[in-house]
């Protein structure tokens, strides 16, 4: 290996193809593959049902009501006084770290990046795209609904940003934050895949 | 060509080395390579001395006394009650869009992304780097002074942040704002100008 990186995080854009791209490259690397997986996990270390870790994982702590109907349990219960969403990141951030021990993987989203800061064999890759090719793009895949595409974008974008910085303090989407990151939609989704492959 | 670009902009952190890739990319692709020549041309254009445009070329627009200077003497002047920032700024706009349309070149900062940002054939790169590797490597490239390293790469970028944000209302170094960013220290120097080479 060029850089000789074992572990890949890639954070996205909601429908800019950085979910292909980090199940395509692992498949090229023979890598282990984390995202819905990931989800499952930690829905059963955490005994939380999976389509609610699923739906809640990346969304903004400040937004679910249900956070406050875990907040009343929890106080006494497993989650020791956390409200769920700051219970949920413990849990994954647990599971992520677990996962990096056990070998060479990618990981998506979940603010991996942030999570494994502190490790020298990671590389942290950031997809975005332009809002027209990223509205064609989920329509195309995930067909339409009462939203309209543009409005899923930014909601699912907005969820993704409270959750990255209210958790990490960083900034989503800062070039700083990570080694690379590439437009899908200028480069293509199968060329951004050929360049992590190529420098990993 | 890749992906038919042959105008590539590089935005960069000072201390990255992305003067350095962009040179050699230049050369490599046997393109025009624009920094200092082009900010030699705005200063025979405007008038303005070589070196205080290459000073002032990448510098707040707020912190220089010698701007309201200019201000006192340009109401009735060649620069027509604009400042000396926001003149200078329209003068390298203006060198910068027929740089771009005399044919295939690299452009080193002066916010020549955004500038060109409406043209489909850019493709525009940020290069960073952790601090450390940047104090090291302006010590090596450019010597002791009496300003710490430190010192000397955060009064740098704070300065080319200040400008780019001032002239574009863009966040500097956010990813959205670039077809693809890369950190220098961890992807190496001659493997970012491979990484753009393969793409352009």
């Amino acid at each position: 290996m060029i850089l000789n990186k074992t572990i890949i995080t890639v954070s996205r854009e909601f429908g800019s193809g950085g979910r292909t791209i980090a199940k395509t490259l692992a498949e090229k690397l023979g890598f282990a593959y984390y995202d819905k997986a990931l989800v499952k996990q930690v829905a059963l270390e955490t005994g939380f049902a999976p389509a609610f870790v699923e739906e809640r994982g990346e969304d903004s702590p400040e937004k679910s009501p249900l956070s406050y109907l875990f907040d009343s349990c929890g106080a006494s219960g497993v989650m020791g006084g956390m409200n769920a969403s700051d219970y949920l990141w413990t849990m994954q951030r647990e599971v992520i770290l677990s996962f990096a021990d056990s070998g060479s993987c990618v990981i998506v989203g979940r603010c991996a990046d942030f999570i494994l800061k502190d490790r020298d064999d990671c590389f942290n890759v950031y997809i975005h795209a332009d809002l027209s090719f990223r509205m064609e793009r989920i329509v195309r895949l995930y067909g339409e609904s009462e939203q309209s595409p543009k409005r899923r974008v930014l909601e699912k974008d907005a969820k993704r940003r409270a959750n990255y910085e209210h958790f990490t303090g960083q900034k989503w989407g800062l070039a700083q934050n990570y080694h690379l990151t590439m437009n899908s939609a200028a480069i293509g989704i199968e060329r951004c895949v050929s360049v992590i492959f190529g420098l990993v």
